[in-house]
C-alpha cells in the first residue's frame, strides 16, 4: 500500500473453494509479502491448500484461532510488510476478526477489506426466499451451556411473518459440525422446555448443505421428515420460513423440492 | 454443461467493478457461448464494459429490465447454448431474477448460480456491526406512492434492539439514485406524519457510500449532521443501529468516525 510501511488485507474466499476469491482479491494476495489462511472457521468444503497455493503462486501459512486472537505477531508483521489474511466467507460476517482490525487501525496499519460471498445472501438466494423478509439470524449452539436464544429469535421473527436463518455450531478441534438433523432436534428440545407452540413436527423447514458450491443440497419439508434426510458433508444451515409470498412458495417447490400443499399452508 | 443442451448461469459481479467476479465465475463466463450483462440494476460504480470484455476475452451484450422480464429470448437461447447472465451484487438478493430462474427450471434448462459479495454482508462488515444483530432490511422508496414500510420496519427492529439496513431506491431511466441525505429526509417526513418518536434529529445513523470498493466512504453521526455530509457518487445505503455492543460502539468510532459520546448513548 505504498510507503513501504506494511498493511493488513482481509480477503474473503467465499463458501466453497479457492475459486471463490474475487479477481481483485487474487491480485492483492499475489502482491502480498505473506499470505495467511485462517484455519479455525474454515468451513470451505472444497478447499485444498495445494490448489490455493498453486492459484496464488506462493506458500500459504495456516494460522489458528489462538494466533489471530493473540494478534501480536500478525500486527507486528503488518506494520512492516503487506500481509494478506484469507478468511472463509465474507470478512467480518463472523465477529472473530473485528478485534484484529480495530487493533490494526489503532496502530496506524492500513487495512483493506476484499469482499466475497457470504452465507447471509447465498442461503436465501439458493432457495428463492426474498432477502428483505428475513428477520434476525442466529446460531444454534451445542447445548453446553443450553441457550434459548434460537427459540426467542424464531418466536420474534414468526410473530412478524419473517424468515429465520440459523447458522449451526461447530467445534473445529473435534471436527464436529452440527448437522441439519441435530439442529432440528435441538429446536425440538427447546420447544419441549418452553412449550409455547413455536416448533412442531409439521413446521416447514429448509435444510441447506454446502451452500454456494457445486455440491450444494437444499431440501424443504416438515421438521419430522427432514430428520431422516442425509444432508451429507458440512457445513449445514437451517431456514425457517415465515409467511411466504406466492412466488417464494413456488420457488421452494422448484428449488428445494417442497411439497406443494405444505408450502401453501404458509402463504 | 454437457449434452449440448444449453444452460443459464447467473454470475454475480459483486459491488464495485468487473474484478468482483470470482475466479470460478470468470471461468464459467469465459466458457459460455454468450455473455449478457443486466444494465438496469447496475449500480457498480467502477464497472466499465470495455474492461469487463477485456477480462472475459469476449463481447458482452447489455440487456435491460424489459428484456429479462419478458425472458422469452434468453430462455430460448439458453435451451440451445450456454448463456451467462452477469448481475450486480450476489444473484437473487434482488428479486428480479427469481422469476427467470423459475421459468428456466420449469423448462428443464440447467441453471447454475455463481455467488458474489452482496451489500447485505458488506455494509455491516464495513462499519463493524455484527450481522446477527440486524433485523429485517427494507428499501426507502421515492415517495410516489408514499410508503410507511421503512418506518414500521425501524420501529419493529428498534423495539428488539436490532440494527436496520436501508437500501435506497433508484430510478435507472432518469439516473436518479437516492442519496443518504434524501433517505434521511424521507425518514423525517415519515416521523412527521406518524409522530411516534422513532426518528429524531439526534438519532445515530450511518451513511454508507460505494460499499465494497476502493472509494467506499462511511460516516456515522446524528441524522441532522449527516444531512450536510456529501457522500459523493452512488450507490448509497443507510444503517440505523439498535442497541450497540461495546465492541460495535468502538468499531463505529474507529471505522466510521462516530462521536464517542454519541455511540455510548446507544450501548
Amino acid at each position: 500500500m505504498g510507503f513501504g510501511l506494511g498493511s493488513l488485507s482481509f480477503i474473503g474466499l467465499g463458501l466453497y473453494n479457492e475459486k471463490g476469491i474475487s479477481i481483485y482479491g487474487l491480485e492483492r494476495a499475489k502482491e502480498a509479502d505473506e499470505v495467511l489462511l485462517e484455519g479455525y472457521t474454515n468451513m470451505l468444503p472444497g478447499l485444498k491448500i495445494a490448489s490455493l497455493e498453486k492459484l496464488l503462486g506462493k506458500k500459504v501459512r495456516v494460522v489458528d484461532r489462538k494466533y489471530l486472537e493473540d494478534g501480536k505477531e500478525i500486527l507486528s508483521s503488518a506494520s512492516k510488510k503487506d500481509i494478506a489474511l484469507l478468511v472463509a466467507g465474507d470478512p467480518f460476517v463472523a465477529t472473530t476478526h473485528v478485534d484484529l482490525r480495530m487493533r490494526a487501525v489503532k496502530q496506524g496499519i492500513p487495512v483493506e477489506v476484499v469482499n466475497a460471498p457470504s452465507i447471509i445472501s447465498v442461503a436465501p438466494g439458493a432457495v428463492g426466499l426474498q432477502n428483505y423478509k428475513f428477520g434476525r439470524s442466529c446460531t444454534i449452539t451445542f447445548p453446553m451451556p443450553y441457550s434459548d436464544v434460537p427459540y426467542d429469535t424464531l418466536k420474534l421473527n414468526r410473530a412478524a411473518g419473517l424468515h429465520t436463518l440459523f447458522f449451526l455450531d461447530l467445534r473445529t478441534e473435534e471436527k464436529h459440525f452440527m448437522s441439519v438433523g441435530e439442529g432440528i432436534r435441538l429446536l425440538m428440545v427447546m420447544e419441549h422446555r418452553r412449550g409455547e407452540g413455536i416448533i412442531n413436527k409439521d413446521l416447514l423447514l429448509i435444510g441447506v448443505a454446502r451452500a454456494g458450491g457445486p455440491e450444494q443440497f437444499v431440501k424443504a419439508g416438515r421438521a419430522q421428515d427432514l430428520l431422516s434426510v442425509d444432508f451429507g458433508d458440512p457445513p449445514h444451515a437451517i431456514i425457517v420460513p415465515g409467511r411466504l409470498h406466492f412466488m417464494e412458495a413456488e420457488a421452494l417447490v422448484l428449488f428445494a423440492g417442497a411439497d406443494k400443499e405444505l408450502v401453501e399452508r404458509n402463504l
